[in-house]
């Protein structure tokens, strides 16, 4: 985190992570934000509605790649092929983030309201996969079982991914589905 | 809806769904649902903290019935096996509670703050059935992926069971559950 970003998202996002790691989450106030990224508070409030969004805007970024990559995925691939398609479009955009995921993943891991917005955005980009495989003609409840499944694999990947040294997205992605395959053909 | 319980908290319920459904959730006051349940506001905050907490606190007594049943599912049981134990063990509490639970989803769909209370206390289960499973000695991401295919498997078994008219909840969960099979066995 110590390269500064040119534009002014980035310098905002820099500057609240640097306060949440060095006075924590709760004593941060956007105007500090605002007076460490050299910027406005009116700046900040035309990027982000408050400190909590800077943790969570990259999640409409997240969904709309996740989307775009099942969109493309071939027309004959399997519910659950399409849906590893829109896991693997996603991993190098984490894996250039792994320091500012880690410091982030420290603060939600503290917060719980923070840990209930992350799955509330984590369900909302269960849903866009949902309607994006329903719109391949995938039937219910296949569409919403595929989907949630995928949703399930990121999210063991990621906690897997998060707390390692390396940060090697994919093969965290691998892993999780082979096991969720292994688990779900090892029979009840 | 029509049968009053005789205990306090279901009298206080059943006061908070008439009214949420009379004349909607945001209008609806502990004021009003304790006058109506013919009970003051003091026992009224005596079980719920909130008119929210009214349409959430089955959420732990959900949460004790799956590890319960889980715990108990034989040593022998897979992973898939021990969690389809944990499901089957609250399908007659839904079918009991049918007529309630259509009412109360009519509300929850209505305010996307109240699905965001109920993602959020799927989590929990989800967690605490993970807990559950590595007690049995699964090990991780295992543990963590069958507890959430699980929950997958419920939240679809239920959307389908509260939009049904007959509430048959074990019938969604067997078919819900098949479907998760067999989007795994296509394939990727």
């Amino acid at each position: 985190m110590s390269r500064w970003p040119s534009n002014p998202r980035g310098r905002l996002q820099q500057a609240a992570m640097e306060l949440f790691t060095e006075h924590g989450y709760d004593q941060t106030t956007v105007a500090g934000i605002a007076e460490r990224a050299g910027l406005t508070e009116r700046t900040f409030f035309r990027h982000f509605s408050d400190k909590r969004e800077v943790l969570f805007f990259g999640g409409e970024q997240l969904e709309a790649m996740m989307v775009a990559a099942l969109r493309s995925a071939p027309p004959e691939a399997t519910p659950l092929g399409a849906i590893e398609a829109a896991l693997s479009a996603v991993t190098e955009f984490f894996d250039e983030r792994h320091p500012l995921s880690q410091a982030r993943q420290v603060i939600i891991d503290a917060h719980p309201e923070l840990q209930e917005r992350e799955g509330a955005k984590m369900d909302r980009i269960a849903g866009a996969l949902t309607e994006a495989l329903r719109a391949r003609g995938v039937p219910d409840p296949d569409a919403r079982l595929t989907a949630d499944a995928g949703i399930a694999v990121f999210r063991s990947a990621f906690a897997q991914w998060v707390r390692s040294d390396v940060g090697d997205m994919s093969a965290c992605i691998e892993e999780c589905l082979a096991t969720l395959e292994k688990v779900i053909e090892q029979g009840r």
